[in-house]
């Protein structure tokens, strides 16, 4: 995909939201820059543990941009499935644009929007990176920065993208899981975090606890299982959909078992103790 | 409507049209001016005859711009009714953008355009009128200018609005038509171009002669009643619909009957005579 069919489709999204559409464009436009990547109607999980759409989100600033209309209804909140990429806001910066008021006031709304995202970026620093759409999605960014983390908001397209993050170097996989090619006590895990086949899985809104529930085997010995064959420690790529409509595997954290929790709720419970994990290259 | 649900409802033209959706709003938020007003979706007789839609067009400026997409194609032309708010682009100049490329090569033709459309506003001089949309639906804006003219693209919201232009000070008028005010043997004319009701009226495509044929009365009778009653000439108003679905009165010029066509063709035929007729101030 090129950066014009990605802005378009991105665009696209926006419309008969006629005012979304009047902001993002103009945001895009004014800006006038492709070193900035945008997706618009973003998943979040709010502080609150709700879930939300946000208009515009810039993901190289970790800035999200609100169309506040008057009949605006935050009614989305509740009723999406675990299946769309869904990232948490926390830290994230939010401005908004109030819509109702004249042409010239919402332009000059806009036109601080402008300079507010030209002010991050040059905060950022050398902490920006340009956007990239080839290198953003290839294994080779991340093994060259030495890690993975989840402030970066990383996604890979395929399976086999994450895991040649790892000191791999194949072509394809087509497992939800394998070894972690270097750190051999650590499981590279690729689930779907919702209802599926024989699996009932689902994650907290605050992405600290994963719950991963067999449906039909005998749990008990699915637990044992895991712990006898020392898969304690598990790096997690959640399954999901992306803003327009592609499969990605989002970078959700490192997770380790906890055993006890297990037992009691009779679910594995994986929590989350880490938020960066190391990258290898190919030897 | 103030300019900016009116710049919302035309942008909103684009929906769905992922090109024309970028240009426009790329043009809209780069000329960043309120003084330009813009149509999207304006249908034209071309000079070939053939009619069909621009992308978007400056009335102030006489400039059409359109989006050339690899499958454009331009069937519109044949199959539009009548009932369209169409106007004559002789003398128009259309400046294309073809999106079959980079973004950057898209962003530069777009300056380009921009460029252009500020070096027409330039030469215009004096001529230009800055975008005033309560004025420019106003009888008064015409009856001050002392004349309405083809070139200058004139609608009126209503019937009433344009026999104001004349010398009259009506509040309302229910009929289709009227006698001019002050000029007693010109007729006010608001007819449908196209098969309606009792009539089965139609227009040349290139504007210069209509044809006002009853269905269902005796012929001859009418076009008697005409010459008798000294009622050969006419300023006509079209009824169309503009590109927002709103009813509007496109002045047409200053027509003459020919009585020797219409006795040949059985069909009453208004030739044009003039593309600027006088207006007067009510006293």
């Amino acid at each position: 995909m090129t950066k014009f069919e990605y802005i378009l489709k991105q665009l696209a999204k926006t419309n008969k939201k006629n005012y979304e559409n009047y902001v993002v464009t103009r945001i895009w436009h004014q800006l006038n820059s492709l070193e900035y990547k945008f997706i618009t109607q973003q998943y979040v999980i709010r502080p609150n543990g709700n879930y939300a759409l946000t208009d515009m989100f810039y993901p190289q600033l970790n800035l999200h941009i609100e169309v506040d209309e008057a009949h605006h209804l935050s009614n989305v909140e509740n009723d999406i499935t675990r299946e769309h990429d869904i990232i948490n806001i926390t830290g994230h910066k939010i401005l908004r644009i109030n819509v109702c008021c004249s042409i010239e006031e919402v332009n000059q709304q806009i036109d601080n929007v402008c300079k507010e995202i030209i002010a991050i970026r040059t905060n950022l620093g050398d902490r920006f990176t340009v956007w990239d759409i080839e290198k953003e999605i290839s294994p080779e960014t991340y093994i060259r920065k030495g890690y993975i983390d989840i402030a970066d908001n990383v996604a890979f397209r395929r399976i086999v993208d994450a895991i040649n993050c790892f000191g791999a170097n194949y072509k394809g996989w087509q497992k939800g899981g394998s070894k972690h090619p270097v750190e051999k006590d650590v499981q590279l895990w690729f689930p779907k975090l919702y209802k599926n086949g024989a699996w009932d899985n689902s994650v907290s809104s605050d992405n600290l606890t994963i719950y991963e529930k067999p449906i039909n085997s005998e749990y008990d010995t699915y637990l044992t299982d895991i712990v006898n064959s020392n898969g304690l420690k598990r790096i997690v790529f959640a399954r999901v959909i992306d803003s327009l409509g592609f499969i990605m595997y989002r970078f959700m954290g490192y997770y380790e078992l906890n055993v006890a929790q297990s037992r009691n709720l009779q679910t594995i419970v994986w929590e989350r103790k880490g938020t960066r994990v190391k990258t290898y290259s190919y030897s």
